[in-house]
């Protein structure tokens, strides 16, 4: 069968160059006679794709020397623990901003450690854009600032990076590698592969070396930046598989013009698809225009009676995973990287196409 | 290239046929246009692999109706945590017997969360046969006893399954479907998948009901057996293509008999390479008889200025991965289920020929 267009949220799409040259590699890797799965992490051949894949990431996005690149397990929920586990040292409190179910999500686990000062929510709104910068209620004695520069459930995206006089702390899952971004502003980034890296199985943590080594008690070793950064994220078996397809995406990634040239193609993907939503009478999006995600788009259509028949007619013009989540309802287009312009044309001639019949 | 004989210890052989399915339908799964990796662990077809790995799991161990089984992100070192934050509720206490490296990494991470009394330990005798029962000193009041049914660096494996009156939580990471095993002995049964389940990155938990929902104040929301079981085992986004890859280890090995048939075949590997081993005045093996690991057999060569070149042979007869743990030397062959009886015999060919020619 014919490759489908896929906007799943996540596990998301990625290059089918990338999956054709894992299908090629999956059982022979580099003629040794075995797959990479198989082979230990320590083997030579492993720990050089694992490396490759630092040095990509570090030059793809340009991280100061000061950060350490670590591989981890357990996805941005393990984050949502271990960055009050690490970074709260004396203090007892940290500053959230509350723009969805991600915040909220990983506010309520930080609650677990340490009071949340919850700075700024657009609750109210239904979390449909970011609240004003000056209406948020900051703590100069907060351990650090968390917030979740774009919202993959409610499609909202910060159009600024906070400038605070705290560390500064963001999950990055759903929009990193998708334009450049000033990691020297920020004291931890994570990301959970499974949008713009990868597999899911793995978690991208880049970390100022000054914010490691302070853990509270109590913390697990698994839990510890440390550990990791010590080990160079061997201190135990890593999800070599996970690792060598990041490195693979990354080198996609630079020979696609690196994160200039994502930045540029995410931009007009978005802009084309809003623009659509816009001008049609039948599709509408929620969000203030200037929070709108470049890479989760959700949409309504003017008569939610017809979703059923929206999505299976999609389906069968291969435009997969197009359901909204179901908190939000509606439809949600998520359109990482991997995900080509082609898809978004097709994806609006159906839009058009299926308005004309029903609307 | 023609597939090389791997007795890696982990991550370790997989079943070459299981490795043409996933080669064959990594690009596009099921005709649906897109890769298992790149689906929404909410997908229907994703579930089903994932519930269907669960089921045939639960046959080939026969694992009683009132034990969760869970797929966790971690390995078996967020276990050494997750075990304690658990298990120990109201106690303080807990019984460890080290056997080895691995009991001595299980027993160093629970002494961060509670006392750990060692009931054994073999380490005068550089870990090379398990400690007499009889001679444990168990503590009634111990929260659970913990040990390693299998040590992988030092081959040294229990024959017996310890009779105590505390919860009885064992490592199975390297013996896990290697041949049948009562479950019902144990309140808590692990395994990190690279050894004889899939590739590294995925955990099997294997839980009895009652020994879940009692964690320590302060356990992050990932370390809470609860949380995993009550979402089964998708609370966040799980390592759905390590799952999917264990599903399809769980089918191959139904297909080859289940875990009785492995019995009959690790039986006999182990048997025939420890006979030559100890039929040989070149090879030796420093273990207990009774206590010889089925899975992980360490030997060293009469004169270890011979290992590189034993190596380097070997491997040139495509015989990969023999060399010993760091910690101990000399060899090890790691002969878990998906290395197969070929392997054990071209293996015992090379080596008797290399001590014809060098011993």
């Amino acid at each position: 069968m014919s490759r489908a267009y896929n906007f799943c949220a996540g596990p998301a799409a990625l290059p089918e160059s990338v999956l054709k040259q894992a299908q090629e590699e999956l059982v022979d890797f580099q003629g040794l006679g075995l797959s990479l799965m198989e082979m230990s992490h320590r083997a030579p051949e492993v720990v050089a794709v694992a490396k490759q894949a630092e040095v990509d990431l570090r030059e793809l996005m340009a991280i100061p020397e000061n950060y350490k690149v670590l591989f981890l397990q357990g996805g941005a929920s393990s984050q949502f623990s271990m960055i009050p586990m690490n970074l709260l040292g004396d203090k007892k409190t940290a500053d959230y901003v509350n723009t969805g179910q991600w915040s909220k999500k990983a506010i309520k686990e930080a609650q677990r450690f340490c009071d949340v000062n919850v700075v700024a929510t657009d609750e109210a709104n239904n979390f449909t854009r970011v609240p004003a910068f000056d209406s948020w209620n900051l703590n100069s004695d907060a351990a650090y600032l968390h917030y979740t520069p774009n919202e993959t459930i409610g499609g909202v995206e910060f159009d600024f990076i906070p400038d605070v006089d705290v560390p500064l702390v963001a999950d990055l899952s759903s929009t990193i590698l998708s334009r450049p971004i000033d990691v020297s502003k920020f004291a931890l980034i994570y990301a959970g592969a499974q949008k713009n890296i990868g597999p899911a199985g793995i978690t991208v943590v880049i970390v100022r070396e000054d914010f490691i080594g302070n853990t509270l008690p109590g913390t697990p070793a698994m839990f510890d930046y440390k550990i990791h950064a010590d080990n160079d994220s061997m201190y135990n078996t890593p999800p070599t598989y996970g690792w060598y397809l990041a490195g693979l995406v990354f080198a996609w990634l630079k020979g696609q013009g690196g994160v200039e040239a994502m930045e540029a193609l995410n931009r007009a993907k978005q802009e084309k698809l809003y623009s659509f939503i816009d001008n049609s009478g039948f599709y509408s999006n929620p969000v203030a225009v200037n929070n709108r995600s470049w890479m989760n788009v959700p949409f309504t259509l003017a008569d939610a009676s017809l979703d059923a028949l929206f999505l299976q007619k999609a389906e069968d013009a291969r435009l997969l995973n197009l359901k909204g989540h179901r908190s939000v309802g509606g439809m949600r287009a998520s359109i990482y990287n991997a995900v080509p312009m082609d898809a978004i044309d097709t994806l609006i001639a159906f839009m058009s196409d299926f308005e004309k019949e029903q609307g």
